[in-house]
């Protein structure tokens, strides 16, 4: 790299990471990679303020740090903060390993000093991650499996954290602190993660190289390209989903027939999925809906998607009193747990045997749309063989209907008016007569 | 894998990869992959020819083979036809390697094959490429630093050869080998290319494993994903080229406004250019022509980008005579090594000490749009101070002009009259008299 300072600013540029008169916060650990990014910072002109994170786990050692760090903005002439945390302490509390504690510290003081130091221009906190950290978080994704998204590194620019220093790599730092004669720390925070950095930089990569000598090189081209490529990828599912995704209140609705001719089918259902917390695993128990009988379903943690007829629903897990099923016309439609049947009956038959979850009504009087909801306190109908409207909660008492089996109860209603108390009773309104010829078969199962 | 004869068959389905009555063949080296595609497919019930290649590399070994694949073939009922090759001969002949002569005489034998058997079904080729084979391939190509198109690793089906085995892994085929007692011969052919397969399985990836033990089933995964990942790429190269690029005759034009706008931009452009042979290298001199002014390009082996005005124009590096420039303006317009500047001149200029690369015209007989192209056999124009016309061969000849030059010499020509011989002498028709008040200036640097 001919120059680092030049390069930095073309690349800050380039990839648009900050407006020239936001205010800038650098996180600083006193290790070369933040000290570097400090001095090149400098240079440029910006003016910014130091961050430094004490997780006192190494005693005088990390106050050692908190004093380099504090000396060093003096040198560049910047203000400092640095914070002191009781790491160990809050691990415990919390039940965290001492690495997701601190990360979390960290995490939530940047987050505040952020907050408080909104400006019209923007706050942009500044990290010293560089090329070798990307190309080793993709090595590490590739062999995690994390497809495509994983594929793609460090990303430069994640809301107002960026990392301008992702075009150079490790040697063009080095060479930077050495040109300037700078100092720094060895920084032996979060040692973890650089273990298994450095087992694939000091032990996987020079095997590799045994057999392509570029492959360090070709590493560094493909991160920069996969970074891309997952933005064509990106745009190629947005497109996907706008054809295929309807959304209907809380509920997105998929178009079977479409979904099926959609391709890649196994990548476009994941990525359909994923936002609703299913897995990759459950791609295939997804697929097989294709091929399912309307009722079935398939969960995550907080999502349910629904085969429906033509269609696949994918609505969340708690389903409020709110939820209403338009019924259209004949057919099959699912709702919580069962799907109802809807046919016409032409024929006489007995309706006498039927039981609580059969129901038959008259035909003539039966208009759609239907409404198929939960019901609600305030509800009444007309309870077959009775002259006189009755409130539901009143029903339900006189029947001994158990608690909790209560909320399980959906009704059937047209017009405002209830047809049918699902797997309890028809609306008297509604029931078949000597005179009725054709008849609403419904049936619940 | 419970059934590998039913997995088979459901994978042929899913990939569509041929349908029921095509014709097959199956390419056989005798080693396990082959056999056991065979036996699958035979199980399966379709009806195949084995294709065998003796490359007569290893003398009666490669004949033991010969022989092992013919009793295979009747033992399960079904033609073989095996050639013989003689491919040191071949290799020497041709300067090839002896791994790229085999290549070479197998696939045209198996062109050929194909092309005589043709079909109103369908003649496919089938080879035993299994998972692992893919998984290695895409390892590979990553350190290679392919890009996404490497990911894909080996694709199921590519115009008539298709790899119905890809599903399974080997283990999967050793099982079912050792299930129905099957033998094979070591196929010790291609060991050049099974030695960077091996160091890859076998040096590289249980080191990764000590670090992620579900590393290959990892990959096993992500090289399905990343095919797929590879196709919503294309989808959205797709989209953006439909959108950037306009065919013009043997040219393509593509506005630089709008690609400057297009995002990713580095990949969109080197998707663009790689159809015309230019390198990921050059991506970022063909960047740079976003920036650059008209008559800048970047070349490749084929084909030129040429920055021209507001378009990038990529053409085909032989210019014919029949390449047209329209000139529809004043401006700067590219050809061949050189640019031509017109501009209106308004005031009165001394014209009598202009060089032969500048000439003025008569700005109330010029009118758009002009044509400039290379001068041909059978053109003609009147020579500036004559009334005469000239056929421009024997204008060249009076001229003495060398007879290598005579070819790079372009006209300027309106309503099929020639203005300027460019770089030579106007016509006589265009020149400016003592009553012009407006000029046209033409200028080529």
């Amino acid at each position: 790299m001919e120059n680092l300072v030049t390069a930095f600013q073309q690349y800050i540029k380039d990839k648009n990471l900050f407006p020239a008169k936001a205010e800038l916060f650098i996180a600083v650990s006193g290790g070369i990679d933040s000290v570097v990014l400090c001095h090149v910072c400098s240079l440029a002109g910006y003016d910014f303020t130091m961050l430094h994170c004490n997780f006192t786990l190494r005693g005088e050692d990390s106050d050692k740090d908190a004093l380099f760090v504090k000396e060093l903005g003096k040198k560049l002439g910047v203000p400092v903060i640095t914070k002191r945390f009781d790491t160990t302490a809050h691990a415990a509390a919390h039940k965290l390993s001492i690495q997701v504690a601190a990360r979390e510290l960290r995490y939530n003081w940047f987050k505040a000093i952020m907050e408080e130091n909104k400006t019209a221009a923007g706050t942009y906190l500044l990290t010293a991650h560089h090329k070798d950290d990307d190309v080793e978080t993709m090595l590490m994704n590739f062999f995690k499996g994390t497809g495509m998204a994983g594929l793609k590194g460090i990303p430069q620019k994640q809301d107002n954290i960026v990392r301008p220093l992702l075009f150079a790599t490790k040697k063009d730092l080095l060479a930077h602190a050495a040109a300037y004669n700078l100092s720094w720390v060895e920084d032996s925070s979060n040692a973890e993660v650089k273990y298994t950095r450095n087992y694939f930089r000091n032990m996987v990569l020079p095997l590799v190289k045994e057999k392509y000598a570029a492959a360090e090189e070709n590493l560094y081209h493909n991160v920069q390209r996969f970074k891309e490529a997952e933005m064509l990828y990106r745009q190629a599912m947005a497109v996907h989903k706008k054809k295929l995704l309807k959304e209907k209140g809380a509920e997105i609705h998929i178009p079977v027939l479409a979904l099926r001719h959609a391709e890649p089918l196994s990548t476009i259902v994941y990525e359909i999925a994923k936002p609703y917390h299913f897995t990759a695993a459950q791609t295939g128990d997804i697929l097989s809906l294709l091929d399912a009988a309307t009722g079935k379903y398939v969960q995550s943690s907080t999502h349910r998607i629904l085969r429906n007829r033509n269609w696949l629903i994918i609505s969340p897990l708690q389903t409020t009193q709110d939820v209403h099923l338009v019924i259209d016309g004949e057919g099959e439609y699912a709702f919580a747990d069962r799907v109802l049947h809807i046919a016409e009956q032409l024929k006489p038959v007995d309706i006498t045997g039927a039981d609580k979850n059969s129901a038959y009504i008259n035909g003539k009087l039966l208009h759609y749309p239907l409404l198929l909801r939960r019901w609600k306190p305030g509800d009444y109908f007309y309870p077959l063989g009775m002259r006189k409207k009755k409130k539901l909660a009143r029903f339900f008492i006189d029947q001994k209907v158990p608690a909790g089996d209560k909320e399980k109860i959906w009704v059937l209603e047209m017009n405002k008016q209830i047809v049918w108390v699902v797997g309890h009773r028809i609306d008297d309104r509604f029931k078949v007569t000597d005179t009725t010829a054709a008849m609403i078969a419904l049936k619940v199962v």
